[in-house]
């Protein structure tokens, strides 16, 4: 079986993935028939391919998402490759199993979430604890599996929790050159700060934003979230109004949908650490098309700015 | 007994009042003392004094809010008027008769109230009606007292349950117009809108914000109100989520503080009202101060134009 | 004789329709030959149109709003439908008739204007209401049958007519509700804000920007409108400038091409009524391509928000 | 008979001057009198004045603008000097002498017209000659007497024609250096662009913005005295209808009050020499303030900039 | 041998131009081929045209700049024409012989660098007039070639020197009409403000944006340039200053990118300058693409106008 | 002698003190005398004081910054206390000792140094050490005294360094996590960043901005220290031409001030990085006047929020 990496012009293929994209075309010709445009994708890569008789049960079956096994012959095609399949059969597969088609975070699960999990064991604030450890263990396989965005940054499984992870550990080294903060509330913002993604996301695998999310965004969807297990559990006062504020202002300015600005040192640094990790992974991200040297596009989500990879990077 | 507005230069006057400002000086000289600035508020306006010989009982009693019977004699000071005062006493009051002395809404709490009322009645849907009619309930005595904000406009008591009604209105003509909207849901919006107010503000009589009013701002705070009375009735889906979208909307721009934009006609409406009425209760406030035929100073509130009262108005 | 809504695949039809779009084409092969590619329009809906064969007279006739009579056979191509033309004829009609191919305002244009007619008549002040009246007199066929706009929003036959109908019925509503407002100068406003566009646009077919609506824009040409009658007919003074004052600041902000901003009650409530009514209009439009449950695109004239279609409408 | 200028502590003196602001004021003590307080003005400079013992009929007369002669002591006080009137009375004089005791431009008003109007001879286009001809005659006077401003800059008598001037003769070698201009299009629009502001200002003395002014403003005023000139004179078509442009855009963006952009090469330059002579008064008068070697206060008009005054300027 | 602006549809031609733009094709069919898409150039204009049958070699001699000699048919494609190559040659040329098949100032190199060159002699500062001219001997060839911008305008062979030799025409016009200006600044600043380009742009033929160019831009760049000359001959103090200050601050705005903001009148002068011929260099580029009374797409780099050409221009 | 701190109403005092701010004033009365008005500070605080008998020459030796000795006595006044200056020598001291009078960072400078120099030490590109190093020699007493700014934040003795010293522990915090950067670029970046301060502001004492500070800006003023330094040194190429980037760009937008983006990962994170150390140190500044639960003024410098001292910090 090949990796999609590996894949060469003229080489015949057996091979297995997860469909990323799919739609129905329309043979030329007199006799036309329905084909897939299929784009395949395992951990190593991604390929165009086509389908050219597929029956009307493959065009149900082949759905995004779905993982299948299969064979074909690859060729070159305008300026690339694309696989003519030969043959193709929808495997059934659990979400864990589809996952590993996918890319993933670049650190292990287990290691990530010790660290979260350490983290909130040591927080002397028994409200404050107990708020963010119940809220993890409630939406645990949601925090552990969802991207943190469907594109621009920490767009794939585990991105979530990636991007809290790497959020933390700058976190702990800002807390130790001010010596003043409260650690506790500037670790549960931002253990919980993304955390509304597991309702303004549809899941782990091919994400899109739902209705309510679109509707409310993860900001609200979140801060919600904290108000109701605080109430639940029966913690108030200012401790509590402190992180519902942290989730509110971890945005930074009204423009970028935060309803109100950093009023406490914490929230301020939970928004500057969110937008570092942010532009790293969005540095890195129009890195991975760079050669060195080179200079690119325009980048939106940049402020429109060209970046440039230097030489020895 | 003298009313404010009726007080002249040269009079000798005996007065109900409530002390709107306050702050303690000290004379100068060899001997100072403490002598007291106070702002004298009544229904009909608002006058200067000066208490030149207070006890250190009167100085502690003699609080922002308190309600005062004294004596005093009027003199012309600079281009304005102020009272000397001869006696001052503290009356012991209830908050209602507190709010007598206070200016408020030009319309009836009752017929107001009965508008609210009779619109919650009358929705069809049972999710909006009984969520509506809840809050409402609860949050009765603030909803029908408290000031829509502390300064630029509804800034007196009944302003939210006035500046509401008045909304209203103008969404039910709206309403007939166009004929294809979601009443229901519209007048949910409208009605709870602003609610999160009696949370954001510190009370009905001289109003300050608080902490987590600050922290929180009315439109997060009343949004986790509706999530929570919502799950506490049962009542969850689209309805819920659009309620929620639309007090999340209701300030229509993200730099205005809401975290995301009207994604629905009745959320775009809600915006779009709420703006005409505080426009109005913004011109009516400039138009207070001018001549006809004048031209006001510029206006921060309203974009730093100058406003013009036509010499017929 | 057919709807172009009722047309599907693989009918033979008979129609007449209007040309909103053609272009020529030329045949691939070794003898190339003109063809025509057009959509064909009537008030049901448009059809992409091919047809392959047509003289060099017929390149020339079928012009953008000729409205032609002819039949052909219906296939399907790609995802959507196209017909073949097999004949077809320009007809000769007047512009009125031209008018009944093309969508147009969903009220009947006598009512409105009995609306508008009845609301001068009722002005008290005689300046206003003649030149209110004169203004109407003199462009009435324009003002009763041009768009508002060449797209956006009340891009149809009557389109004007209807968006200042629906304004004048949400300003009276408000006029209401406040009651303390200058009604004949609110509504001689809403009623002229836009005549401008009888010269900005080039008619009410195929309407485009003129040189002079593209030099001038309408907020001025309807300004000099408004001038020029005033001094014809004798009226001078304050409520001369304060509709010209209204015409010139009826789009609210500098930014938006409104030389001065709002100064008066009547003028920032006849900003805050077209907002309305634009607005509604284009999310009206915005819904048509939408599903119940469904999310649109980001529409740039809506500040680049997605919109949402609610289950329920 | 004294200058301002020369005044110095202790020196009693004898002078004319104009009232550029004056209020009156209340003496302390037991037997309250009026006073005034007043900013005595002549070409040389101003100064602080208090006249201690008017009689009611001299409060009723010495108002702004008034022209008196009068005698007083000079003293020093805080940091600068102060008169002391002893004698004081208006003098009934005309407006041209009025003018006399008011800054005005640098240069000669004949020459600056004679340059106006050899321009206006020279043009090609009948149509642009005549209309600039005929308004400039019926605003002759106000043309060459009035401020271009009120404050900031050219805020002098015969400041609109100075600043006319400047710009026709920059507008002169830009059209040298380009050589492909209408030359006839640009001055006409340089000459007529601020004409508006004849009745956007209340006059050429202690001018303040008229009602008028505020609700239309000098560029939507100056359009319908174009646009109603025009109309007189028989003119119509291109060349009108440029011209109208030109003074529309003059201010060059939405946010500065043109209701349209430049769109013709004449339209752009007239704008942008505006921009100069606007910016280089301005300069100036922050200049004068200035030491060498220093550096302003932070200037609101110059977009919040501090400006350097060179050691050798 | 055919100029290109000559070639018609079926004409055979001949022909010398640059290869400004090309990419390699793949035939269709069985046996696919390399061909070569090709934008030729010479002064009269360019032509798309296409080589069928190119040898390995020819696809790696006929890059971007390559001077080339052939013959080939001239056929109509779609609206406009295309020329299919027969023969085509790459000739070996100095790059001064190749500047001469581009677009390129419509004046005189040696008049424009005489007018620079007088201007510099007739500095009466010795600092300015030495730094001035050794910077202009050090980058001659480069200051005489390179264009002053990729695109929008100024795009051309002698562009830089075009636009300086232009913005010091105005700048002179200029400093005649205030007569209070230190021009040697002025002018010194005129001439080396965009001396930078030198490196911030790659050459003179077919330019693009250097690393250095985008990490530092040609403010920064030429700034270091002024003040290292400065060093070498021994000039410091307030004049250098100066002059550094006006190439910083040429772009007049921070989000421009210059560092500081003009703070003396001959750096503001500077900046408008440079912004007059930048925009009337973009009004002539659209202009060109427009017939007599038509108006223009939207224009990005011109705040998204549309222009209009008039009539008799 | 007394610490400012300790002071009181009615003790009689002796101090040593630095002068922070002095002015000249005159008595009232017949006699008019010179006073003095100055506030004296020392480590512990500040306190106004008045000097009612000076001599000439008192007058002329007590400037700004001088360190005097002396006695008075203490009142109250107002709400506040001032010091009735009895005598007053002013003393010969050297800067360190004057220094000493003056608030500094709360850290030691040779532990800040060390760090600093440790990390020079450890870079393993020559040319980042050497330049780095060289500069930091060159200019080290001004770079360990002075202070980052005048005002907002770092505005004391040695604040350059330690604003440098903080933002180097947080830079290698981050280092840490990502673990794929130019560590000797950033850190070179962080260190020189805001060399060009030693130049921009007058000196460690009482500092104000230069005319060379204002005209150029640190940035610029950096950019070519570093510039001068490599080229002298003999250092090329990528390396220079990216820490170049990285001071030009460290204040990240063109609105403050870089005239270029950050455009490598290293220069987003020196401005990230910048900006964090800015605001922790505006939130402290601003805490200081706040009591714990308190909310603060509006603060401009960062961006007019209010913030909230919380009641546990």
């Amino acid at each position: 079986m090949e990796k999609i990496k590996e894949m060469k012009p003229d080489m015949s293929v057996t091979f297995e993935a997860i469909i990323s994209q799919v739609s129905i075309g329309k043979t030329n010709g007199k006799n036309k028939r329905n084909y897939l445009n299929l784009i395949l994708e395992d951990q190593s890569g991604e390929i165009d391919a086509k389908w050219w008789s597929p029956t009307d049960h493959d065009c149900q079956v082949c759905v995004q998402g779905a993982v299948v096994k299969g064979s074909g012959d690859v060729i070159s095609y305008n300026d690339s490759i694309q696989m003519k399949v030969a043959k193709l059969e929808v495997l059934e597969v659990t979400d864990e199993e589809r996952m590993k088609f996918l890319p993933s975070a670049p650190l292990d699960v287990e290691v990530m979430m010790k660290e979260i999990n350490d983290t909130i064991s040591n927080m002397q604030s028994k409200a404050l604890r107990d708020i963010t450890r119940s809220l993890i263990h409630d939406h645990r396989a949601s925090f552990m599996s969802y991207p943190a965005a469907t594109r621009n940054h920490h767009d794939f499984i585990n991105g979530l929790l990636y991007h809290t992870y790497c959020m933390l550990k700058i976190a702990k080294g800002i807390a130790d050159v001010y010596g003043n903060l409260n650690n506790d509330l500037l670790f549960a913002g931002v253990i919980l700060h993304d955390l509304g993604k597991v309702k303004e996301l549809s899941g782990a695998i091919t994400p899109h934003y739902t209705a309510e999310g679109n509707l409310l965004g993860h900001i609200s969807i979140g801060h919600t979230m904290i108000k109701e297990k605080a109430d639940q559990l029966g913690y108030h006062g200012e401790e509590v109004v402190l992180l519902e504020h942290l989730v509110l202002a971890h945005h930074g300015k009204n423009e970028f949908g935060s309803p109100v600005l950093p009023q406490v040192k914490e929230a301020e640094i939970l928004y500057l650490v969110d937008n570092i990790d942010a532009r790293m992974a969005m540095f890195d991200k129009a890195y991975e098309g760079l050669a060195p040297g080179e200079t690119s596009k325009r980048i939106f989500a940049l402020e429109n700015r060209t970046l440039y990879r230097p030489e020895s990077q």
